[in-house]
């Protein structure tokens, strides 16, 4: 079941240079884990902002909500979910 | 290169059934043409709106332009583009 | 799987009220159909709006929309979709 | 009588983690108690998002602003307070 | 229990002149049966705008429903609720 | 003459217990003076929110200015000023 | 007393072109009725909008109101009214 | 003197197209005719929407809304315009 | 030339009351001065909130941005700067 | 390929003047050699504001973000990134 996720990054101004690597590298190896398992179908960067796109391929709304709440960067984000159902026109 | 885009349509509910069918079956057929030669690489259908997400693979904007100011429903369209870019956390 | 989902009913001031009141029989007769399968799990009329918030518990995001687009005020409807996931302190 | 009420939590990045944890200890409390007698209907969590909607059963406007005033995250909390009717397709 | 509400009415420009007096006066006398009996506690007009916030003082969100539904207006208007409560500085 | 105004405290949820406090209870004394004199004619919470709606009965605009930009917690504050006419249906 | 006004203009745009000029210059007339009597203190056009900010100078709410809604293009605008006071750096 | 301007066009769906032809015509002549003399220093159509950017050189401000309010699309259009300065940064 | 501008000064409530009161001492000394040269043509307070409505009265855009990029509390404030042009109702 | 791209800066307003000069330098710095190698096309100032209007002429989505997200200014800026194609009547 696919999900449109938005996500906009907001770490504070004055967060200290390694905090703000280090969770930067924590996001990256749990986003990478889910993308080779296929849960995190696809992502992208809005291009000039620190923000990004992406197609979540899960079982349920509740799986869901415990990847994204599962984000280190979680707490630093604004989050929208649009649900995706199959379009029509779509020849996949 | 990828755009993300959001098409909410808004067919005027007094037109006739059969010159919306038409118009809806113009626009399936353009569709499907751009999906299969690879520009139009995604559409998913956002649940419970006349709306639909999708991913666009153009050399350019002015690509992108020609493509959604020739949809069929164009005239009946809010439009809204995303450009994108390849995300750090990406693995593909 | 939990949605909660707003409706606003916008028809046309000047549809002829007969044609208003047999929309308006088709859709209770849906709904009431749904909520007796367990599938419209809940509705509640917003005070002072022609709208109404609603959950639904289906299997998955193409059911809703199924379900969705397929009420015969779909044509008038803004939708607005929120997947819910189980709170943490639910007791249920 | 029912109100729907979404509640998004902003708590501040900065706010010790003992002491986040404890508010949100209290609170998970103060929602149960409420639960347990009747008044907290419903909760469910917002996918991707600290947030909720919930269904409050009171008696009247004064109560429910109790409630929600009470709340041990109140003072981080945007709240929004939709009072619900009955709808007239309802089986309930 | 009280409630503010705001109504703002959209009547269409190309309404007979006639058929708007005739629903502008059966409103007046639908309002003015309510301020007596005291459920509409106040009625102001917003200056510069065909619209008006009105102070409800009514037993149940279903009764408040079932009196702005009943306007004549109704189906012209745009109306926001808002639920009041005692304020804790008031010396009424 | 008659003007609606709703006002958004927020104060900063750092600031000390008995700072805030002081505040409130300053800011009470204020509205009570107002309220006795007949210039805040009206005063209701906002349910759910740290918010008021308040009706004020002044002579002039600069004078409903020095009264809202004196309360204690104006600088924690949002606020709306509506200005109000007599309706055409009031009885009053 | 001063009254800032905006006033956006949205005639429909199949208004014939006659009844459209003959309103407009009822419209004018009245304005330069009130612009001579002090009481319209000042009127701009908005660059690029059919739309005016204005400066009302009136002794109440009411006589506000009493002009506002008797403008000829009343039906056909938007229109937002902000009290003014005076300020404190203020030479005049 | 620099302006942005944003234009959105919002032509009547139901406008015929002969109609339509002719006034989108006079528009781009009317527009060349600017172009050629410099006052409509540059013009970009945005991607996915029938909308334009344009940057004006103009002697002031009554001369700019003379020639956006000249355009034959006018009525049928949503105007943006943005006051430019010279930025330090720039190297012109 | 005739700019509208709205200036909200949103001033941290924890700055020193004596360095606000220094900023805001310098700001009526420039905004009086420019006010006694005719190009501040007039301000007024926007009852109930810490902003302003100002005519500008400048010969260029650039001239503008440097009055107010120029005013001590610029750092503290969101602006918002209407172009204005002769009314065709003016009288002035 | 052209994108117009607003930038709004928002310093944090206790950032030592030193450091906030420093930035701004090598901003600058950054800026005019885009200038100098055309692909940061135009810049101007909003006028009242600390943001830009900007034109860049890139190769792909890629590099716009690679630039947008290179800027010294970047972590206190929001940005909005607009394609632009080809206008039907531009005679460049």
């Amino acid at each position: 079941m696919l999900f449109l996720v938005r996500m906009d990054v907001n770490l504070p101004v004055d967060m200290p240079a390694e905090e703000a690597a280090s969770i930067k590298a924590t996001e990256k190896a749990y986003s990478q884990e889910l993308q080779k398992d296929g849960r995190w179908a696809d992502i992208w960067r809005v291009v000039g902002e620190y923000a990004n796109y992406s197609v979540f391929d899960v079982a349920s709304n509740d799986e869901l909500h415990e990847l994204l709440s599962g984000l280190p960067l979680f707490p630093y984000m604004d989050i929208d979910v649009i649900p995706l159902a199959k379009h029509p026109s779509s020849i996949k």
